[in-house]
């Protein structure tokens, strides 16, 4: 039987990935997740870590990005499902970038934010199969769409 | 060895799918089916009960066709051969979607239907690679394609 | 300048895409319109008539409907917008199925149908850009996207 | 000779479009340029006065982000270069996930943002091929890459 | 309007291109044929007499294959339409090869043969939108597809 | 470790698939054969035999080798390598077109014949990465490109 | 008539493009040709001169390099056939990077060097359409390819 | 859990290799690693051992070259991360047409060389997403991109 692969981008400072991840374990959902490195620090400065310190904050940023980019870009193009948070911090226009590439690349996308994000996110929720207000209703429609399972 | 996967679109209301699959159990051909939800009920209120009720019909039928359609584009992105049933009944419109979607994306593609049809499905006849009878003739064609084997 | 290239499928009894062309050409829109042969009889018919009769049926119509897409495949995949409008009367899987290889192209999907039929064209609906009610909605549409000219 | 295509993607509230369209005149560049409407009333309403009210919000901005759509995956997918501005206000979701389509189809891509805002577009500027921080400086790119021309 | 591009492979020794030009010359119909090298030797000889002569047969062949594969896998990506015909003498495997090719990239193929060779072309007349016996034939496909004239 | 997937199109009339992969097997290569069903008589008939006996002989054939075409194009799509022969009888038309198939989807093409039909073979031997007299040659590809063993 | 895209890649110190040119132009062949930008100053400084200067020398190159790219990704991908020359002078590896780039979109690929070179250059000859000795080659393929014209 | 594909490219005459596949092992990462036949006289030979001798010092190269193709271009096909090292010997031409391949099929590239080649090396490593200079650092890369390990 097929495991579904799930991408979960976007906000790292909140457990909604273990919500989905616990809510799909129970379930018993043959699923695999993946997700970017979470680790704020690390995803900063793993470029500069790894391959050797630059002054210039800009390609600081940028040797990281890039390293990150490895992980993030494959994993997308793996999964059948991405699933992308808005928390209501920062900029998260990282989020909004892999919204994009999943889109181009014809995944089926799931976007996952409060009520008050609907305006601003309206270019992404319209590209989108599902927008979720909370990661339990992400986990309802894993197990709708692998399962058929539909708890009213 | 090979596991062929059969994605079956359309018709859900009568035992096609069963009459397939289990021609194929006993075959014991390399094969796994992949399926639309076929509980009518839950493929129409999918989205609405789990991401929220909607007022206007058209919203609620939306929500609900697109969380479908996270199941049934990855599947029939999938599969080698897509096979589809129209019945006598019904619109039946999303069946003759799968099959464009599917011969673009250039599958095998199977229908299956009386030959009361043959008239108005000429045009997706005409896009796949056998037009079938009934489904037992669909599991003898999968005996023939995955193991050469032809009963005459 | 781009010429967009809108390819107009589905029903051929009445005179929607003539509504549509003149309204594109009342406005000067720099559109170039598609469609499939909409002489019903001569799509039926062509097969048979060039490439010679068939006796049986189904051989008649396969003969035919492949000539005919080689005219909408290639406009199809050509084209920039697809405009799929469903009537009220006959199965019309054909245009279904235009609808479905336009979505796995990637094309921009405009389905224009009465409200009457939403429910059974939830799915096709649920891929499309947008889904209008009248041939001048789809005018108004093209005005929009092309020159961003909205009349309130 | 070959036209240059150029989107231009992001903030539509200064006149950044207008900078570059206008250096790319002067020095008589071959290119084309599109955009999205600009018209923010207009690109927020569009849905709802073509197709219809809609009493919920979401909906509403669900039909205009969608009508848009049209209008921006199609001129995306035809772009050579996809030039994407992000300016100080605003959530800009739309200009990120357009920066993710562009690097996912294989364009070319352009970020232009004040150096105040490289480390939350970090990604975003690691996916593209310059990040400038003038309009005049894509102007120069544009000069540099279709003519040779550098201006030390 | 579309100029239609319609690539004319195969069979060298007989006027059936010629036909085919003049019946759509007669017809005006907006179209472009395209053609491999029909001059025989030329085509065999090319390689060697270009970049130098091999005392090796095969790499004598070799060479010009590959020169002459420059003008057929250009031409035949860039085609809307492939016409391939097979005559009653020679191999011919490298018409079959072509029609193979363009199967694969989704072109429109046409085949035009006697129908004694149905049976050993039953493959490739399988892969076709229409199987044709006469040039005449194929130029009236082309009216149809094009102009939607159907002369009964 | 990867199972590299070959695939073994062409000539049925000689036991070279049987040598192939009785080399393959001696020499413990991680590979998967598949090949077309090679019961001459099956693959003309099995249209017919599934599908309803047809008078007409070119649908008879027309069948058959669309149900076969289920098979082959599957499985060319997911070889790794397509090893096509050409024996010395028969116009051999579906091996070149499988040739062309392979060559377009950028499958690594080996051709295997005798040097007596190096000159018709000339174009698919160009798109070739290797042509072969012998089965036992193509063993030692296999070998080679899989293992890096080579026999001097 | 076809206006065939020549791309001209790889050395940049002697007349090579100059000879292919005017070798075209006295044929009147029906091509355009595109490049580099071949002011090897420019080409190493426009990064920095129009972006800003770096003082790490990587990236100051890095810059630079991707401003190129902008140009030569979007020229590559545009031209039907890709000529790369190697000199016998520097590293070139740009050259033979771009001859994978070509190689990998499915260009025809033209290489042009001294026979010198040919065991250094044979992977990458072996991916090409044509090796040449000289630009008067190269002008020969292109008057047989694009006319059938071969003087013997 | 995903195995990740690793081509290892690039010069053959160090240890390099094995210091990444024994630093992935120490790190129990999920990892495969491919390479090209490392062993050079083999990778000469190959074509002509296999296919019989040539005389012609090009066919003989030719030959062999192809013959390694069919292993290089499927598995750098078949990879996740390609990389790519240079060393500070030899033209090492095919190492940079394995880069620009894995750039354009949307490879994540890893390039390992010493500094002191970086400025030949700019339109690389633009096209990268890490420079290492040295086998640890793409282990490093490796434990952080499959793993999130960061060793600070």
């Amino acid at each position: 039987m097929k495991t579904w692969k799930i991408y979960l981008s976007g906000e790292i400072h909140t457990d909604w990935r273990e919500r989905i991840e616990s809510g799909a374990r129970e379930a018993e959902l043959p699923v695999h997740f993946d997700a970017p490195v979470t680790d704020h620090d690390a995803s900063d400065d793993c470029g500069a870590v790894i391959l050797g310190h630059e002054q210039d904050k800009f390609w600081y940023d940028h040797k990281g990005a890039k390293v990150n980019a490895i992980r993030t870009r494959t994993l997308i193009a793996d999964a059948d499902i991405v699933v992308v948070r808005f928390g209501d911090k920062y900029k998260q226009w990282n989020a909004a970038f892999d919204a994009g590439m999943a889109a181009a690349l014809g995944k089926s996308l799931i976007v996952q934010h409060d009520p008050a994000l609907n305006h601003p996110l309206k270019e992404i929720d319209a590209a989108a199969l599902a927008t979720a207000e909370t990661p339990e209703q992400v986990v309802n429609i894993l197990k709708y769409v692998i399962r058929g399972a539909l708890n009213r």
